[in-house]
């Protein structure tokens, strides 16, 4: 059984966090098994450590502000997620823009909580709640120089009920989000060496 | 019970036509009963002419091309709706672009087969399969001025399945079509009136 082997980053609450290692750690599919090699948060009181170590995986804190600037971050970044031996890394709630040294580097997804090209940036969810439109989802999608630019993989959408609150608009979407990045992560390393 | 009257232009096979006439004409609702008080069709050899004399409804044939120009045909568009007592048009496949005559005197829906504000104009239906984008739906607008641009009334989306062709596509946008158009006519239609 080929062992798959991903990188988790992170900088909050970690639901997605908790979700992916639920789903995906230690975990057997058709063709591969998936090991979480490292979690990663740039916040030293982000939440989701916790979370992290509840799955026995310590997360390496890399606190942005110590870096002189973003390069020496994602240079940190880049480092850390080769030496974990991980061929894919998933961006789970993880609020930091990232340079060329990072995108050109890493293959990286992450997970957008609007119907992209639509609602790009960081108020994606509320755009998409005041918007005119009766549809709203989530994407995932990889990482590029473009923020929220890069090639869709997945998406999921729903349709507003009428006089939603933003509050269940916004479970939605998290409910969403949880069923879609690990199922994705899964659908992309769970396949044989000529689908992939 | 109060009589709403709606009419209904059509250019094509009027598939959406047949549903909004099996679902809606004659048809008794909560507060509300709907009769389509006239069928229109600029095409004199549209197969939806048959459909309409199924339903016990002759439509009136105005061939666009016995007008001058659009705002000809447009008055009279306005003249035969308002005779027709309708409160309410329903563009179902009318191929026409229409101009302010229409616009500003009649109101009308219309459907669109993407999601608006996506993939406006006549390619909809292959722009959307064509896109990155992982999921894809339909519109029912508010007619105005600008092409595909109405207030947004409704809305219906679906993922795309891997590997889907696009006749398959092509038929689920129709199928949504289908259900989503009739629905929004009696949802506007049947409603109390402080509701409204």
């Amino acid at each position: 059984m080929v062992i798959k082997k991903i990188a988790i980053l992170f900088s909050g609450t970690g639901s997605n966090l908790e979700k992916l290692l639920a789903d995906l750690h230690h975990k057997t599919f058709q063709h591969c098994r998936i090991e979480v090699a490292t979690t990663i948060c740039n916040r030293p009181d982000a939440q989701g450590i916790e979370k992290s170590r509840r799955y026995g995986i310590e997360p390496l804190i890399l606190d942005h502000t110590q870096y002189a600037n973003r390069e020496a971050f994602d240079e940190a970044l880049v480092h850390a997620i080769r030496a974990s031996g991980a061929e894919l890394t998933v961006l789970a709630g993880f609020m930091r823009l990232l340079t060329p040294v990072f995108t050109q580097n890493i293959k990286a997804l992450n997970l957008h909580p609007s119907l992209l090209p639509l609602f790009k940036g960081g108020n994606a969810i509320k755009e998409s709640f005041d918007s005119p439109m009766k549809v709203a989802g989530i994407s995932v999608h990889y990482v590029n120089e473009e923020l929220d630019g890069g090639e869709i993989i997945a998406q999921r959408c729903f349709e507003k009920t009428e006089g939603m609150s933003f509050e269940a608009f916004e479970a939605k979407i998290h409910a969403l989000e949880h069923e879609l990045l690990p199922l994705t992560v899964k659908n992309l390393l769970d396949r044989t060496y000529h689908e992939s």
